[in-house]
């Protein structure tokens, strides 16, 4: 059964009304009519069975027709911290393979060696609702908005995070120091690297280095194998 | 330094040829010079420093400087049989991905309800080459022609390999049934997913049936976490 996405349900009433994007996606693509059953999530772990009430675009509403079911609470959070590509695409691959996989958080982050410094949250966060709905995956991660890296190191995660910075000459490699739930940062640099400034402000913050193999991979491909360490690391 | 790649490197000359593409990336794209230093594999696992000699495109010429550096034998081997996606563009980006992680052999397969049974080996043959250049890998995979689902189950592999087709009804998540130091084989089913009698004949075959959990993945993003899961059971 398809998925669908409303950041504005009410978990207390009987009824949804999705945005007129969702009605499109529901009525106009998949030509969906009254009484067609279908799935809506909200993005935080809720599964809603619904059955189409009112079919017409602008007017567009459902019923609920089985009590939400809520998935168990993620015992560990996968927040990807990383430098954005030059090219938009390869970043866009990227988040859409993480958000199938799993992701928490994304947070684009500005490194001296950064090559692109501008981010569109808003197309972004329509990879990834794109990507919850065909996965069938109920948790939409937060797009943070573009941070610098100072900004970034200094802020205070939640207790037991455990914060890595991927690089080259990291000591171990990540998939050994990584332990289950637990919430992980893992920081990805730019395709030009870290400045060597960043990664003595990176260890005072308590961030361990790591690499991910003897292989240069690029940005985003180093990004997803670290999103695929976490959740590998929490089967 | 940049790596090269050349499949006709004589072991026992000290110069290397590079073809006219190599060369035109090394002279035209580059830049670089008379008595620049580069590397250049056979994408076997061996790499060769070399000095350019002659820096003419047409004759272009570089001489073997130091020993070449054969790369300890990979004791496992990672092969991909996967559907192709209706997007070609799908399936480049996994086989970039892969080639920049570790992946052996790819087999693009024919199943039942695949959705494209077109191949172009050449071109993804490219992709591969560029992709271990970039990421410094020295072993440049084996891209099979495209083979019909019977023919694969039905060939002989490697003893002690591993065979597995992953599906969401597997009965264990794949991890856990991955050994270390063994050939790997996994199979990817398209994105209306494998027939029943695919499912058996494979079974019948000894391969074993395995999920990737609990999301409805793509086919390249559960060829790439397959490929992924593979390495870091060899890390």
């Amino acid at each position: 059964m398809h998925l669908f996405f409303s950041e504005d349900i009410n978990p207390d009433s009987l009824w949804i009304e999705p945005g007129q994007e969702e009605a499109r996606h529901l009525l106009r693509t998949l030509r969906l009519k009254k009484g067609d059953a279908v799935f809506f999530t909200d993005g935080k772990g809720c599964r809603y069975t619904c059955e189409i009430y009112d079919d017409n675009l602008k007017s567009c509403k459902l019923k609920v027709t089985s009590i939400s079911e809520l998935v168990e609470e993620k015992k560990y959070t996968v927040h990807i911290a990383c430098a954005l590509t030059k090219n938009p695409a390869r970043m866009e691959f990227f988040l859409e393979k993480a958000t199938e996989t799993g992701i928490d958080i994304f947070t684009p982050v500005v490194f001296k060696h950064s090559e692109r410094i501008k981010f569109n949250t808003e197309r972004f966060k329509k990879v990834a609702i794109s990507a919850i709905k065909q996965s069938q995956n109920l948790f939409l991660p937060t797009i943070n908005n573009v941070t610098s890296f100072t900004e970034f190191v200094s802020q205070s995660f939640p207790a037991n995070t455990l914060k890595f910075l991927c690089h080259q000459e990291g000591v171990s490699h990540l998939q050994p120091l990584v332990k289950p739930n637990k919430p992980v940062v893992v920081m990805i640099g730019p395709e030009g690297d870290f400045d060597n400034r960043e990664i003595e402000l990176a260890k005072k913050a308590s961030f361990q280095t790591a690499h991910l193999g003897s292989h240069r991979l690029r940005t985003e491909t180093a990004a997803l194998l670290a999103c695929n360490i976490i959740n590998l690391c929490n089967v």
